[in-house]
């Protein structure tokens, strides 16, 4: 086990990814989003994506050197083409209009196509709460959750995240995937050798499994069954439908360096507090303290603050396998 | 037991509001939502509600003769001030410009605050489809839900609906509550004098219960636990945060004529699918059929549609004592 700073991490991953076919600023941006995924203790998003995106690079699957194209397509509306690149360049562009536009708007979205991966997908409704927005992505992903009654897939996990800001203080994020549990958590398992537990998957035959390989072939158990079903197709839609990504059944795997790039899709969708009403921010905070005052309950995403803060400060234990794997990119 | 066509229905809800303070264009837009929801087989949203909100109107808890008033905060954005009357007129306001807005902007919003119980959330988002919109609607209720780890409700289950245009056929629509259950289905059974199945609710102390009054004074178990709690949060910053609507904890109930109005929020996003893509809605279509073309797979809100299309041509099955109760109001 190695211990790296955040610097540190961030300069292994540029580095390794412009060996593999990838822009010295497309990899800066992948890199910052892996290692802040990592910092958060979302291991299935963090550093151990670096040999996938590389062997995707390398083969052209992903695009390194992709930049992506923003389009205009009404007052509170842009596309934006990721191209076949990373997502994390696709979803930043995004963010250097969205304030403005929301800020005038009201409201104002944007549309992401022909993206991949996405990550954390906390993390860009994060800056913009930062930027003062509250703000939805929605997110489709390779098919991993069949519909309900259906024994195929035919949706992705696909997360929904929000983020509100809150006074004085950091902002509220909510991120989750539909799955009951995120498929990277498998892929984490599978990595590391162990099973997972029961209730997380079923194998191509649609029984439960323990197994992370057969899990991985199969498909996710929705979050809250049927009801979970139902807002997996509605991110389907909207993150897929909407914007013209592959549908999930249509997306290759994030995983793999086989076949064409996945091509999936986000939507974005970000208001302005500020238009509401001139309370709206103290407001959330009247929620949060209502929430934090409760014994026992606390605000989602604290505990990924508390790990960002203490890797700031530590650093990042990371194998020395996967250092060794990413540093041999 | 007697039947009712839905026109009668509509007459006999509309008569009746009328008779307890109520506008007759407010009474009328509450005897269609109603009556609607009766036929899509939506009992706890149906005709039951008619004595509440009579009773409600009566006291003054819900202003009959309320005037929603809507307000333009930017090109995208709309407020609607539903002035403590009932929520559909307020809705159907918005109604009136989401889709020219949504057409010009891309997307638009209305953010509607003072309002009250919405009924069948799926409704106002279905019209928008019809209109040619993708359209979500986040609700906020009650107090129902307690934060994760805490045991004091602080969220309402908090439906979200979406709809979206499907070509040559009636719009995708889902809706759901984020418990595991709606209310609505409590109420039901309190009404039938029936227990409810385990799993629904905790009662006050937050034990498991099966009797209905005692869930009504407790909680709803969310779908999908913590990730259910995070997404009534979210829904919560969104319908009542945003809109200036009162929080759950801070909301009198829709079920009895005690205390002020409910004064909760809903809030509209509506996109244009085209928009975003000449072919938005051929996709929609084509993912509806991937999920159609699976055995034992359909698509969510079909059987509402069936039910509704046996109502309008055999009219509505509804108890004597019902009935009763609405023409005594």
């Amino acid at each position: 086990m190695a211990n790296l700073t955040l610097p540190q991490a961030e300069a292994l991953i540029t580095a390794a990814l412009t060996r593999a076919n990838t822009s010295e600023s497309n990899a800066r941006s992948v890199a910052r989003a892996l290692v802040m995924a990592e910092a958060d203790g979302l291991k299935g998003h963090g550093l151990s994506r670096a040999p996938m995106y590389a062997a995707q690079a390398k083969v052209g699957k992903v695009d390194g050197n992709a930049v992506p194209v923003l389009t205009r397509l009404k007052p509170a509306l842009i596309a934006i083409d990721a191209a076949s690149g990373f997502a994390y360049p696709a979803i930043e562009l995004a963010e250097t209009v969205l304030p403005e536009m929301a800020r005038s708007q009201g409201v104002a979205s944007a549309s992401i196509h022909r993206s991949h991966h996405c990550g954390a997908a906390g993390h860009p409704v994060e800056r913009l709460a930062e930027a003062g927005l509250a703000a939805i992505m929605f997110v489709n992903t390779p098919s991993a959750i069949a519909p309900w009654g259906g024994s195929k897939a035919v949706f992705g996990t696909n997360p929904i995240a929000f983020a509100c800001p809150l006074p004085g203080r950091a902002p509220l994020v909510i991120d989750l995937s539909l799955s009951k549990v995120a498929r990277g958590n498998i892929m984490t398992a599978k990595q590391r050798g162990e099973t997972i537990p029961e209730g997380w998957a079923l194998d191509a035959a649609g029984r439960p499994t323990i197994d992370p390989d057969a899990a991985l072939a199969g498909t996710m158990v929705p979050m809250g069954d049927a009801k979970g079903t139902a807002l997996a197709l509605m991110v389907e839609v909207l993150a897929a439908g909407l914007t013209g990504a592959n549908f999930a059944a249509d997306a290759s795997s994030f995983l793999d360096a086989k076949g064409p790039p996945p091509g999936t899709g986000q939507l974005i969708v970000a208001f302005d507090p500020a238009a509401f009403g001139s309370d709206a921010v103290t407001r959330f905070g009247a929620l949060a303290q209502s929430i934090e005052a409760q014994a026992g309950a606390r605000l989602p995403g604290v505990r990924r603050l508390k790990l960002r803060a203490k890797a700031k400060t530590e650093g990042l234990a990371i194998s020395d396998a996967l250092i060794k794997e990413i540093e041999a990119i």
